[in-house]
């Protein structure tokens, strides 16, 4: 299997490549690291991206940034940062990749516990991430070929916990590695329009 | 009670100024139609609008589009269409309403049920739906002066069917008073952060 990890470089994206990596041919790819550059905001890098990798079994995106703040302060203009990033991002994927991807081949994308859970001034971040479960589980009905599209929620990882811990008090973290299997669960298994909830 | 009525013209939007209207003083509100009128997807304008109305006790609005077509050939242009509309003019509402409700006020937003139930070509509606829904469960957490926020995910009404009909094969419609009850119950209740499912 011919896998692109979009993300690769980050906490979660590492862990799937350690995990995808052992059996199957990984292409990274990052805003600035990995093998191949694209910013996934821009649908024309996105295009390029695709254009250049070809034909692919998988695509696994771990990526998408989300904008924290108090919600009685919050802006149109902050808003956007995780509709264009963490959601337009993951979006754009997806409708690039279907058309690349090989018969059966399968999308992953990425949410987040706050979809379900809000965390403090975490409007912006249970926004977008529901949107993405949203979008996940219409596209699966629709996709073409057998292609597959399903969605990992990772609550906050344990490698994670010094830099965001504060966001999510109280919460118990899942390592990586456990997030990591859902990533291939979803690459090398046979659902679709499922939500991976890693949560404990 | 003054309970502010955005899409107030509409299928949804007249029942519930004919359910709320009995017992409560109604502003009605539309992008043309209305006592006044705003475009949510502008915040200038739904900025100018509240700044006209002055303080309310509950706001509901019952307005919002969708973009349907073809997963396979869905543009980021085209996805935008609900972003903007369906989730930002409602967020945009929250977000300025929040400022302007006495306290124990309410908001109460739209969704639909292919928020959950995906219809074809319904990625955009899907998408945008959840979106409005995870920002009401995160918003709900976070409002302050005990103000309230809840949605209402309606199904294919009955008065749309003819309309909207061929989108939701084999769906049971339900009559919009019905619809109405829910944005009455969470005007005039007491709870925040539901999704109110009108679907059968
Ligand atoms: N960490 C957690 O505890 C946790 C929990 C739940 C959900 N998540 C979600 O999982 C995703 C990954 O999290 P993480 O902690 O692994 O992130 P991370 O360590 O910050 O890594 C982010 C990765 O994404 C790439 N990237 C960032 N912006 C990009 C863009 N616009 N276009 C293309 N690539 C981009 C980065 O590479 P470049 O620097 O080269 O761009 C990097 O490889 C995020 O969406 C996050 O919200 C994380
Ligand atoms: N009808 C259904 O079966 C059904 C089922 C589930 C969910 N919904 C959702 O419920 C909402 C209302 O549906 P509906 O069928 O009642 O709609 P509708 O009959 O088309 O009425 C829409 C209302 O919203 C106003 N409006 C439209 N765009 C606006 C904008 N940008 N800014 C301010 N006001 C705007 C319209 O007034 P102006 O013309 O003056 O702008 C009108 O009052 C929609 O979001 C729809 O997706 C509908």
């Amino acid at each position: 299997m011919k896998a692109v990890v979009i993300g690769a470089s980050g906490t979660i994206g590492q862990a799937i490549v350690e995990a995808l990596g052992q059996r199957h041919e990984i292409i990274t790819v990052g805003s600035h690291s990995g093998q191949y550059q694209a910013d996934l905001k821009d649908i024309a890098q996105v295009r390029a991206l695709f254009a250049q990798i070809g034909k692919v079994d998988a695509v696994l995106v771990a990526a998408g940034i989300l904008h924290i703040g108090p919600l009685d302060e919050m802006t149109p203009e902050q808003f956007h940062i995780g509709l264009n990033s963490k959601l337009m991002g993951q979006v754009n994927v997806a409708l690039v990749a279907q058309h690349y991807l090989n018969d059966g081949g399968s999308i992953t994308l990425t949410s987040g516990v706050d979809a379900h859970q809000p965390i403090r001034h975490g409007a912006n971040a249970s926004t977008s991430n529901s949107a993405v479960e949203g979008f996940v589980r219409a596209a699966a009905a629709e996709l073409k070929r057998g292609l597959r599209i399903n969605v990992v929620n990772p609550t906050l990882l344990t490698e994670s916990a010094s830099k965001y811990g504060h966001l999510f008090p109280g919460f118990e973290t899942v390592p990586v590695k456990r997030v990591a299997l859902a990533y291939m669960r979803s690459a090398e298994g046979i659902e679709t329009g499922q939500t991976y909830k890693v949560w404990h």
